[in-house]
């Protein structure tokens, strides 16, 4: 046996230590098979540290299989207990690697301090009733009973489920039993959860080009083959849905098109949802953030349609604030046993408290106040940003999608966004985002760009925007 | 157009109401194509409201495309917006159905009021201290800046990253930097995410049987092909571990292999993760209580000999209490770029606070504390079960798994545990989990029980093992 140090400024105990280093000399086949340890007596001795400490250690080593016989006339190294592959050095007593510097919370990728970024789905978290909302929640996490402690269902709170239900029937038309609602930590785990139980490897998934990208590659991680179909300003072109293959599913976002902007017509949605049923597709309706619409009144869910046929997607990201990781499903009720027993495998269930304090927001009318209150300066954002663009742009800025949502799709004509242009708009201060980036088919899309309005105020826009005049 | 009669006592604004009907009889096919609407004040007349609220009506219809021409002459009915297939009836006005009576929250199954549950894996959560802990989330909820509203990283917080850093070294002998740790939502979570990233359909996937079912639902549920194999009281019979086959992964739990208990010698160790580099096979470890060791202190890691090839699988559910929702892996370098990518897609990243309030938790050593007060009560519980049993059944009870964690498995000597014989002792106040229903391979452990203890009062456990003594 090689004798060691030991580290008396460690915060490991002296027994671990003594621990650490004789295991990995018998790991490292330092010390043999059939090898006699010095006595606790003398290992204390030359350690310089008491019987007792040494003798735990010993202990464990015998508990675990390294040692044999410390309790009578020997200790000795048993078989088989070293490694027959060179290892990383296993761990010696010492103090950890040094930590990396600890990054911000909450930092978030292509946002530069200073640029004025028209980024997409950012709801304004400087004006979410943020403290108002952490009491409630608070008051959700201290008032729970012990059993709550234990677990919860994988559909989410009752609580919860019932106010939406009516927050649902009277926002967008959806009569549902809570039942069929299912809380989920954001839309991207409804979706990704229901589409482990509807895909098999390889079915068909019909996606709208340019679409949603996170969720085109949730679908295509559970084994999809996407089938892009072109949108227009009105959103899926119906008129292209196949007549020969037969899709599993289908993703669409009728009331705001992402990210172009468009609203399906309810010509488009009656000829959508009677395609899906003869093809036996299941139609996915990603409601993201249809409660801001300015011009008319919320225009109504596709889901209301054929709810047997139509699973709805809502989340409270773009209403509330993202990291609330709240999001809900309305299922058809054929799907929403199979889909709860795949909501267990992947993450058993959210936690309660948010899903608790959500549905006192809702009911004691807190949310719908914060919606319409947001509705009103977006509007008056979304107004900005418009007015500028026709202002900088006379007939050459067509501005698609304007009257819901976060963001609006602008075209310029004769130009194209390729990352040349992008890059030398970024060096001016200002962060755009091409809707090729979302394109699944390059090419259609390339004067065109999806601007976000939701985050940023009047003076950020104009100024934005007026960046925008000098360089194009 | 048919009449119909609007609610003045709904909370559906009444715009909304005639939307709603009007919409459904074009939508049913009751007001046709073509078909001309009655004027605004002839419509606001006959309702007994004001014109403009029939003004809006008609917009949002006219909005969605199923009127044509409000603004000049005639309103009209739109081609194409009547659906083809008879759907349920879309809603009308009205409230909406009766909520179904709430279920009260933390409802768990399989445990009745009064029986005595000797259900496995359940901390004592009547001594969490909880009040603490819900305060510390408060203040790092309370504290977040705005900027953490916006979003987070999949691989979670760093200061919990950095954190178990230092706790997992400290406990478990793992060294590894914080940058390999990805904090999950509870450990299921962590093992399907990994699952999706390692596994293809068909994948070969070497489980422990008997073993946990529902991490083996998951595996199959991503498509494994599961391949049992044998767990004796040593846990793992690695001298049974396929030579001609390649799984891509095997699941294990090295500590207390669970349900029977056995903590695998070094000797087995040594050769599973020798056997695992040489067929490709990534070994995954399950720690999930290990924090919990009686006589001797813990065992180390499988993760130790082999970071390369193993990812650790730990949880806060047993140390703490489950609905935290906090677990984490602590994965090989190569893995960690694509584990990441399969969590975003799986549900982008979990909330922040109890994460931030877990880093503290750690931080102050109010966890070690915890775990320490804990390992000393369910000490006393085991010695209560284990001493009971001894005196009920002398001789005919074996007690496997006792150094470790919070349930015990009981071999009885000549008896079988089927469903006739469970019931009678349900019926007799006391819920037994046979191992066999955790076993793929039925039949080899019929006379053997898990029971755990450590939610159980002694009182409960000396009154549930006097009611086995009378029935067995």
């Amino acid at each position: 046996m090689r004798w060691f140090a030991l580290d008396r400024g460690s915060s490991l105990p002296l027994t671990r230590q003594i621990y650490g280093e004789l295991s990995s000399q018998i790991l490292g086949g330092e010390l043999r098979a059939g090898e006699r340890l010095p006595s606790t007596r003398e290992a204390a001795g030359e350690l310089g540290v008491s019987r007792n400490v040494v003798m735990e250690a010993y202990e464990q080593l015998a508990a675990e299989g390294f040692l044999l016989g410390i309790s009578g006339a020997g200790t000795y190294v048993a078989e088989g207990s070293r490694l027959g592959f060179p290892s990383r050095r296993p761990p010696g007593p010492g103090a950890p690697a040094e930590p990396e510097p600890s990054r911000a919370p909450g930092r978030e990728e292509g946002s530069r301090a200073c640029a004025i970024d028209f980024r997409l789905g950012r709801p304004a978290l400087d004006l979410v009733p943020y403290r108002a909302w952490a009491r409630l929640e608070c008051e959700a996490r201290l008032g729970a009973p012990v059993e709550a402690l234990g677990g919860a269902e994988p559909e989410g709170q009752p609580e919860l489920r019932e106010a939406l239900q009516a927050y649902l029937w009277r926002r967008r038309g959806i009569d549902c039993r809570p039942e069929q609602i299912a809380i989920s930590s954001g839309a991207l785990q409804g979706l990704s959860t229901l589409a482990s139980l509807v895909l098999e490897p390889g079915s068909p998934v019909l996606f709208e080009d340019p679409g949603h990208v996170l969720a085109r590659e949730a679908f295509a991680a559970r084994g999809a083959a996407i089938l892009p179909i072109p949108v227009d300003e009105e959103g899926l072109r119906t008129e292209l849905l196949p007549r020969d293959s037969r899709p599993a599913l289908a993703f669409v976002t009728p009331s705001h098109q992402f990210p172009l902007g468009g609203c399906l017509s309810v010509q488009r949605r009656v000829a959508l949802v009677e395609w899906a049923r003869e093809a036996g597709c299941l139609l996915v309706e990603d409601d993201y953030e249809s409660e801001f619409r300015y011009d008319v009144g919320p225009v109504s869910s596709l889901q209301r349609l054929d709810p047997e046929n139509v699973a709805y997607v809502g989340t409270f990201s773009k209403v509330f604030f993202p990291a609330i990781r709240l999001g809900y499903l309305v299922l058809p009720e054929r799907l929403v046993e199979g889909y709860l027993s795949r909501r267990r495998l992947a993450d058993r269930y959210g936690a309660p408290p948010p899903q608790l304090a959500m549905a006192r927001f809702i009911g004691e009318g807190r949310l719908d106040k914060h919606i319409a209150r947001m509705r009103r300066i977006y509007r008056g954002r979304r107004d900005a940003l418009v007015g500028a663009l026709e202002a900088a742009f006379p007939g050459r800025a067509r501005i698609l999608g304007r009257a819901t949502g976060l963001h609006v799709a602008v075209r310029f004509e004769g130009l194209a966004f390729g990352p040349p242009l992008i890059e030398s708009i970024r060096r001016a201060g200002v962060i755009l985002h091409p809707v090729e980036d979302y394109a699944l088919v390059k090419g259609s899309h390339s004067g065109t760009v999806a601007m976000g309005y939701s985050h940023l105020e009047v003076e950020e826009i104009e100024r934005g925007v007026a960046i925008l005049a000098g360089i194009l």
